[in-house]
């Protein structure tokens, strides 16, 4: 959104901005009642509805702008940056276009694809820009088409730099921003949000100030929903701006784009770009420590929190969203200081809920990806339905395949040599890999002095609430029991308990124990003695790579290990333990060794081998303590089944 | 059953026994996972199913035979008499087909109509006999059609007795049990389960015993699942049949029908009507004491159970079949002393299941039908779903209208003279209902003696579940809060608990503490100044009868008031507080204090106008403690409401 050449008249594009044309439309009403439990309130509303919620209520709130990347590595990266950045609470995100990096394509660093990610993976609201110059009527709507279908709910609609120097006006073309804005609400109706761009300062293309905003009240009157300004260096420039646009009778909400300054260079070549003059005040500051990155970024964050308590002050501004670069610290740390940054809010279902439409009532996923959300979601992207209350009857459709391949899919965050320090340059017998799996648990550093800080089932550091287990994990991981997940029992925690709460406030929540984990051929034999003395109380299932599979499942019925229970809402089952889902989730589970961890060594190699071995001979096996308000018996499962094995009159 | 004439030849028939005819034929076959909570794995079984699963786990059985009543005071004692005997956990009833009494139509004493009541109100799988002979295709046709149109599974297929003294075969026509049959597979393909009568004598009118059995072959072949018999005096009688019919390669169930000798009368007439003959041994005992009613009952017990001990010590029964006379006490008696009598059986769900293969994966309901479950399901009977897990998708049908007539709707079981000494024959004053609810809840007898046993709201005296409320319910009730609904908060109580468990064992249940009374406007003004403290902690509804109407509960959600988790199950909440279902119900509770008790009175007379004033001004209240790990607040609430009315500040 830096430069947008703004339009000098709109005579030649359609006047009809509001007619009842319906090609593309879709009701996206509710009825009066939910028929899934609102946990979160905003889950169900769009944008411009949660915008004004916010306004209402007084509660003040950021958005965060990204461009797209320009190679997978750089995807993977910013996708985490994504959940990071997530989980201080954007209203939305939006995502740029550019035209000269194919940004409607199925690439993996197109906007698109970088919008449906953070849509559909991440969980974040998100705008889509789109720029109209130079693109037929067809391409504009097939781009719009193609967006819809991925879910995206908003559009930044935008004119774009026009190409070449020397620009003409397309008769019957897509010439201003305002065109693009009609175009939209002709073809698709009120289904997309619409914003477009403020100019505090005026356009620089602009005959003049006056009449950049009255081509931004034709916008506004043309169809969009809110607008996001160009940056400025100065709050009163702003509210002035404001001030003028609420003059000419525009009343939508007017959010001021930020640019905490982060570098000298990329100031400049914004500046550059944008056509804007820096204020003489800061030049003189940022001159002489131009070399030093540091102390530039620490101004730059000064003086962005001090223009944004201005703006805050004013009474004006409710929201404020932030030009990151892709970058993380600068503009974390304001949102910090300023108090915006909510970390840890409640969570709204043990898992972050998906922000497609076509998801919004889904409210049960089976527990073995709990780990590995993204990959979930990419599975399952093909469902007409997600579960809602119950998990029996939406689980029909099949599971996406392994084959198909994905950023987050089956490939590691880390780099093959930070793997080989993790997980061993070299193995020499099963114990060695029991060694890892101990090592994730413990936090405790390998042998060669690494700390295992993932492992090919868990991207991050063992959750919170798996520490609570830890003691036992540890010990039960030096043995040969090499766990994947699991949970504690949970018998009534207020739902605002830091460690296992999740819902609205005033619930209680329950678990029930779960652990998952690899194991040999031997040891499974003894359990499942050891299982019979269990039958009433533990559910258990046990399945190797050829898919021979024992499990004691009443029915192939998916059984709860988490719910909650709150003020005037039915009962939530966020995870089961599904059997028919289990099949699925094994193949992934295997497959995950030989794609992470055997492939990091040579072919033929004994490493590789090792890794091979226990893909081919071990079981995966899940376990369930279905008498959540006893002392999780799980571990004296585990403690049966090796006194079985080390009794003399056994085998 | 009592006499089906026999058939000599059945080269007349189609011979069609086992062709694809698919005319109103319908798959029940399930996918392999069932998509709903299996808590009664017999719910989703066909009968036959059942039948196997009982002699297969070696667990002996019962099933009961009625006819349909005459009038519909007797078809209402009828159904009570269902509710009764159901508690003891027959395998099935039966209800007999009398061509003379219009056994198809919509009557409320038709045999269809009773035994859709059987199924569907009271959910006890129900076989309905059908009769063939002097009745076309077409009128047959239709029946099976609207038996299945109302749930109806299983068909006992019998010739009848012949119109007039000379009968003569029709060519094409229906002669003989077996055309039935054939006409049933072969039109309803496999959807009915189909019985046919068996004679251990022989059929009077067959040319031997051997050609009989011959001819139940031949039933069986056509079609037929298992095969009832007609009463019989000796053990040996029985045993010396099922042999023989094995040895002719008859395979299926057989199970006998007994029938205890229940007085003199009945059984000479039954013996006429069946040209069965009555044994020396017994005619010695019985006619010195025929004027003796309770003697010969005595008699007809002992030589029942010790004729059903035999023939369960044979080893070849399974199931006893009972041709009740629609008595309780000698088929009970019988029953209990055979140890085959199960009162009280774990409840699947906290309300009784109906039989209807539509209504198998309901298990969600709105409280406030808690004592009218038959109203419930009459007023749910056009919907097209239930709800499976989850109230919200499930209940926007509309609920069925207050002017629709049935046996158990707006009328009371009991007479009006009963009614009025009940509740009184003279009110003076609001204080004069106050005193009535108190008694019903207290069980102490009013002023003038009479125990109150039942109330507009509740045909059936206080639950064990809300004798745990009594001493508070007694306590409000005096003071005009008149209740008609409640339950108190069970934190985790084993599913086995005698009072409050249900559903399978090694579960826990749970609920929050509900309340539901009528009361004053003025006790409602300051209930709500009250409930203001409470406002996080209680959820209320309060509703008059002009529809006014006050709620806390967010987005109009339904609030779990009961919900169980087992071992390897989703959780079940089988009953919810439903804020839009309220105000369907709230015109049927404001209903029943005109339709039952002001038109006990006379028109303008002053009992019926303060009744009148009650409906017409009293607001109907519900109100739920969310917090159910927590002593149950709403007496405190309650309290607080008279203390706040007696303050001299008040008003």
């Amino acid at each position: 959104m830096v430069n947008e050449t703004q339009h000098t008249c709109s005579a030649s594009s359609s006047s009809k901005s509001d007619g009842g044309s319906s090609s593309g439309s879709e009701s996206s009403k509710d009825s009066s009642r939910c028929s899934t439990p609102v946990l979160d309130a905003e889950r169900h509303e769009r944008l411009r509805e949660k915008m004004r919620r916010r306004q209402d209520s007084g509660d003040r709130w950021f958005s965060l702008e990204f461009f797209p990347p320009r190679t997978a590595n750089a995807a993977v990266n910013l996708i985490s940056r994504f959940d990071r950045m997530g989980a201080g609470g954007p209203l939305f995100i939006d995502v740029t276009w550019h035209p000269a990096g194919d940004p409607g394509s199925d690439k993996e660093t197109s906007s698109m694809i970088i919008a449906n990610t953070a849509v559909n993976y991440c969980g974040l609201e998100t705008i889509l820009h789109m720029t109209c110059c130079n693109q037929t009527k067809d391409d504009i709507t097939g781009h719009l088409q193609k967006a819809k279908r991925l879910g995206l709910k908003n559009i930044m609609a935008l004119r774009g730099d026009p190409a070449g120097e020397e620009w003409e006006e397309e008769v019957d073309g897509f010439n201003y921003a305002v065109d693009l804005v009609k175009h939209i609400r002709n073809e698709f109706d009120d289904y997309f949000d619409i914003c477009v761009a403020g100019y505090p300062k005026g356009h620089p293309e602009a005959e003049s100030y006056e009449a950049d905003l009255k081509h931004l009240k034709e916008k506004v009157l043309a169809g969009a929903d809110f607008i996001i300004t160009q940056l400025f260096f100065r709050s009163e420039t702003f509210i002035k701006f404001m001030k003028d646009c609420q003059a000419i009778g525009i009343t939508c909400p007017i959010i001021p784009g930020i640019f905490p300054i982060q570098g000298y260079h990329s100031l400049r070549q914004l500046v550059k770009l944008s056509k804007l003059e820096v204020p003489q005040e800061i030049k003189d500051v940022i001159e002489p420590i131009k070399d030093n990155d540091a102390a530039i970024r620490n101004y730059g964050v000064e003086l962005a929190v001090s223009m944004c308590r201005e703006l805050l002050d004013s009474g004006m501004v409710h929201g404020l969203h932030f030009y990151t670069l892709n970058r993380e610290v600068a503009t974390t740390e304001v949102l910090k200081r300023l108090g915006l940054w909510k970390e840890d809010p409640r969570r709204p279902l043990p898992w972050a809920v998906s922000a497609h439409p076509k998801r919004r009532v889904e409210d049960v996923r089976p527990i073995f990806w709990a780990s590995r959300p993204k990959s979930y979601i990419y599975r399952t992207q093909e469902w007409d339905d997600f579960p809602n209350g119950r998990w029996g009857n939406s689980s029909s459709p099949a599971f996406g395949e392994l084959k198909d391949y994905y950023l987050f899919y089956l490939k590691s965050k880390s780099p093959r040599e930070e793997l080989l320090k993790m997980w061993g340059e070299e193995l020499t017998c099963e114990e060695s890999v029991f060694e890892v799996f101990t090592c994730y648990i413990s936090g405790e550093p390998n042998k060669n002095g690494h700390k295992v800080t993932c492992m090919p089932w868990n991207d991050d550091p063992l959750a919170t609430e798996t520490n609570l287990l830890k003691e036992q994990l540890e010990k039960v991981n030096r043995r040969g029991i090499l766990t994947i997940n699991s949970q504690p029992n949970i018998n009534g925690k207020p739902s605002t308990d830091p460690i296992v709460g999740w819902g609205p406030s005033g619930g209680y929540v329950f678990q029930k124990a779960y652990l998952e984990f690899f194991t040999s051929n031997e040891i499974v034999t003894a359990l499942l003695k050891v299982l019979k003395k269990y039958e009433s109380r533990v559910n258990y299932h046990i399945v190797n790579v050829k898919g021979q599979n024992i499990t004691n499942a009443p029915d192939l019925q998916p059984n709860a290990v988490t719910w909650g229970i709150f003020p005037g809402r039915e009962i939530i089952q966020p995870t089961v333990v599904d059997p028919v889902s289990f099949l699925s989730w094994k193949d992934e589970a295997f497959a995950l060794w030989i794609e992470q961890w055997a492939k990091l060594y040579e072919e033929e190699s004994p490493s590789r081998m090792i890794i091979q071995y226990i893909h081919d001979n071990y079981y995966l096996v899940n376990l369930v303590d279905n008498d959540f308000p006893l002392e999780n018996c799980l571990w004296q499962v585990v403690d049966d089944t090796f006194e079985l094995l080390n009794s003399p009159t056994q085998q």
